[in-house]
């Protein structure tokens, strides 16, 4: 794959000189195009050791506005970090609508170094690899440019160059794993091989630079993120057309087979709350100490009782862990970046909690339903979901999914029942009846959501909540079981 | 100071019952209100383990439209949060305007409890209290609304509760160090007390708790947080009058006693650089190591060459441990905040390095002339930045402020060169050329600055840059010397 990329080619510095005015002006103006295009762009800095990483950063800083441009390196790694789904280090330094980020090595570059030192199996690097497509498929789908640069140099040079820096003292040894690498040059190039072939797509893929001569390598990347950046900008004019993607699913209902007559006499309803309560309290307790985090997501009709489940379910739990998230219309930043960034933002630390009232599956349901998303936005977001709750079910993670359901008429009367009482009053809006008569297209929405999102690691637990008491002992019951087999199975 | 709070005042179920409605509305309006007045809310919660500060959190989440509240707990330290300035922790979880967060223990909590345990001294206890005077001073001064509770019951309720805790094993001691607290009651009751008489002030002050009885203590709850957001509403709409704090300052100018003939050999220039460069580049590897961080902020006239001597600074250092961040007009969701919440949160973490093209001065240059800020606003500013700076040199931390000047002739030449040359085009705005007329403002701006935030820790460093080479070897050489004195004094 490389020996092409090493041929030697040089640029001296009376050329170079001749063509850094133009250099500077296309870097330049490709960032305001994207600017003007309101596209975020990811400039992955790859490559071997010694082949300028470094300078690249500053050729690009130097030549590009500064304002709108941030570098990031993610070469230390902080509890906040390790204790979260590996991606959550890019996800929080995310570039928003039309700024410019260089990841250092981004998502790949720890990785092919061990695979080369040989700290993980080839079938685990490939499974991570199709992972990086995966996102890189999310984000170029959502408008983000990702351009990948792989910088080279041949074997004798890389040997020189570490050999250079040893004499001379110069060995910057900020990252002690680089002292394995540089006598793993076979292995370095044979990973990245294998890590560019997978990753290698049409909406991210690599450029392969021959970084030998310094002059030659920032030319080339120079143009190459100029033209990337025009490619993006044309693709985005393209895409405003709406290409569908969707493909309807055949009527298999989840929501007409829920049993509703469901129920619990109060006397069983006080006793089982208190008992259940205790327990998950105690076994939250546990579970911290297990360092097993939870995130407990609660959608459902209008009325249907989430707020007081979620009431019952927190208040069983110490404040101190846990944290109750309620998600309404995204902000001004959260619409600048992909869909699924605020919720990377919401992961909890090893042992703590997270409960959403409504999550990311508005993207599939109010937002599909009222138009805010387009069926080529919505139609993806399914296996951009199933992917998200992959990486945070990994390690030790409880991922609860709960469908409140009730009946349009029993609904009816909760609403007129809000309507009269003051404090339960701004609990309901105009949009709320507007939803109303929209019932179908939601029910239809959430069954699609049910068919495509019921995965194994994270299924949908559907409550009928017609009897709310008996919708809260139910929920209950679940998140205590979940938790006494974390805990069982738990080698902490 | 305790004794009338342990009255042991009591609710019946009865009599909470009947009240409870009034409570949630109440408590439901005055979010309301905060909201409409765009007031950011702070509720302390502080107070004796036991008297339920939990059982306080769940009720005012129940109370309150959970969309607009957040509760925040400290409980755990990241590495994160305990390589930065203590205050960190509080200004990352900061509400914004409109929004109610309650802070478990606060700034207070840790502290008191330390004291009461007697691993800090009562003379570093009171000057950390006074700090958070002047936190909250600069808080409530820009509209945010602080409410301090302090929970308190008697000895022996103290004492009840931790044996109950014990003998039912429900003791869920998350926190290790609540064992060292049940038996210094007496202790953490005078610092406690110590603590409240020192921030005790007309702008954030303090209401204890009866807190033995459950219902008393959160009927009082309701009452104290609806009565205080109501007064921080009345506050803002009398301050909107815009009372002028600021007192002008005697007739001092360092701008006109700068030396402009200062310059450097094209020669002497280029060889400097090479050795500065090589030396930054090795002191910053070493001050990496020993975990001294720098932050570094460049103000002065419109092209009087700040990037450039930017440029050469951040390219001599690891492109891995630093990060250049230009300042430019703030956000929608950092006006949310008060002003120095965005460069709270550039703080970098040990050994890593920040450097700033414009900063928090902005406040009372830009914003004083432009009137972005009023006389209000940014005549407090001086002393909230000072306090701030304080909290940055405190452990390791380099602070280095730059003000490059150049005259007003070699300007307009600078100024004409970049309409000249393409890309360098982009500099030069509309607005150079109007802040150019107002020069007599931002230099009257500038001298005030100097004189107020010229402090023994944090000094300013101006620079002639009336030739461009002059400067920049300069920053250079301020900058090694001191790193060499800070790697010097290290202990590490």
């Amino acid at each position: 794959m490389f020996e092409s990329v090493c041929l030697g080619r040089e640029i001296s510095k009376k050329e170079y000189k001749a063509i850094e005015d133009e250099l500077r002006t296309q870097l330049f103006d490709a960032q305001q195009k994207a600017r003007k295009a309101n596209i975020p762009v990811i400039i992955i800095l790859s490559g071997l050791t010694g082949a300028g990483r470094g300078g690249v950063v500053n050729m690009i800083s130097n030549f590009m506005d500064e304002k709108g441009i941030r570098n990031h390196t993610f070469w230390r790694e902080t509890d906040e970090e390790s204790e979260r789904p590996y991606a959550w280090r890019f996800w929080r330094k995310m570039p928003k609508n039309g700024e410019i980020a260089t990841f250092f090595g981004g998502w790949y570059g720890d990785y092919i170094r061990q695979l080369a030192c040989e700290e993980i199996t080839q079938d685990k690097f490939e499974n991570i690899m199709h992972r990086w497509v995966s996102l890189e498929k999310a984000l170029t789908a959502s408008g983000v440019a990702i351009i990948k640069l792989w910088l080279h140099i041949d074997k004798e040079t890389f040997k020189d160059r570490h050999e250079h820096r040893v004499k001379h003292n110069e060995e910057r040894h900020f990252a002690p794993l680089d002292t394995q690498i540089h006598n793993r040059y076979d292995e370095i190039v044979k990973s990245a091989a294998l890590a560019i072939k997978i990753t290698d797509k049409v909406n991210a893929s690599w450029t392969l630079i021959d970084a030998k001569n310094s002059r030659f390598r920032d030319a080339t990347i120079a143009r190459t993120i100029a033209s990337e950046i025009s490619k993006a900008v044309a693709i985005k004019k393209k895409r405003a057309d709406g290409t569908v993607l969707h493909t309807p699913t055949t009527n298999i209902s989840t929501i007409n087979a829920i049993d509703l007559t469901k129920t619990i006499s109060n006397d069983d309803y006080s006793k089982e709350l208190k008992k259940l309560s205790k327990e998950i309290g105690e076994l939250t307790y546990i579970a911290y100490q297990k360092g097993i985090s939870s995130t407990i997501i609660f959608e459902g009709s209008d009325a249907a009782g989430k707020g007081g489940v979620i009431r019952r379910l927190s208040n069983s739990i110490d404040a101190r862990i846990t944290q109750v998230i309620p998600i309404s219309a995204p902000t001004e930043i959260e619409l600048a970046h992909h869909y699924l960034w605020r919720f990377w933002n919401h992961i909890p630390l090893n042992g703590f909690i997270t409960i959403y009232d409504r999550s990311w599956y508005g993207r599939v349901l109010v937002e599909r339903v009222e138009g805010f998303a387009s069926p080529y936005d919505w139609g993806r977001a399914y296996a951009e979901i199933n992917d998200f709750e992959d990486q945070l079910t990994e390690n030790n993670h409880i991922l609860l999914k709960f469908w409140l359901y009730v009946s349009p008429d029993e609904q009816l009367r909760r609403f007129k029942e809000r309507e009269e009482i003051a404090w339960k009053n701004y609990k309901l809006t105009d949009e709320d009846w507007r939803n109303r008569e929209k019932q179908d297209l939601y029910n239809e929405a959430a069954d699609e959501m049910f068919l495509r999102t019921n995965t194994a690691n994270a299924p949908w637990h559907v409550i009928p909540s017609e009897s709310k008491k008996y919708a809260r002992i139910e929920v209950l019951k679940i998140y205590k079981k979940r938790l006494e087999k974390a805990i069982k199975e738990s080698k902490k």
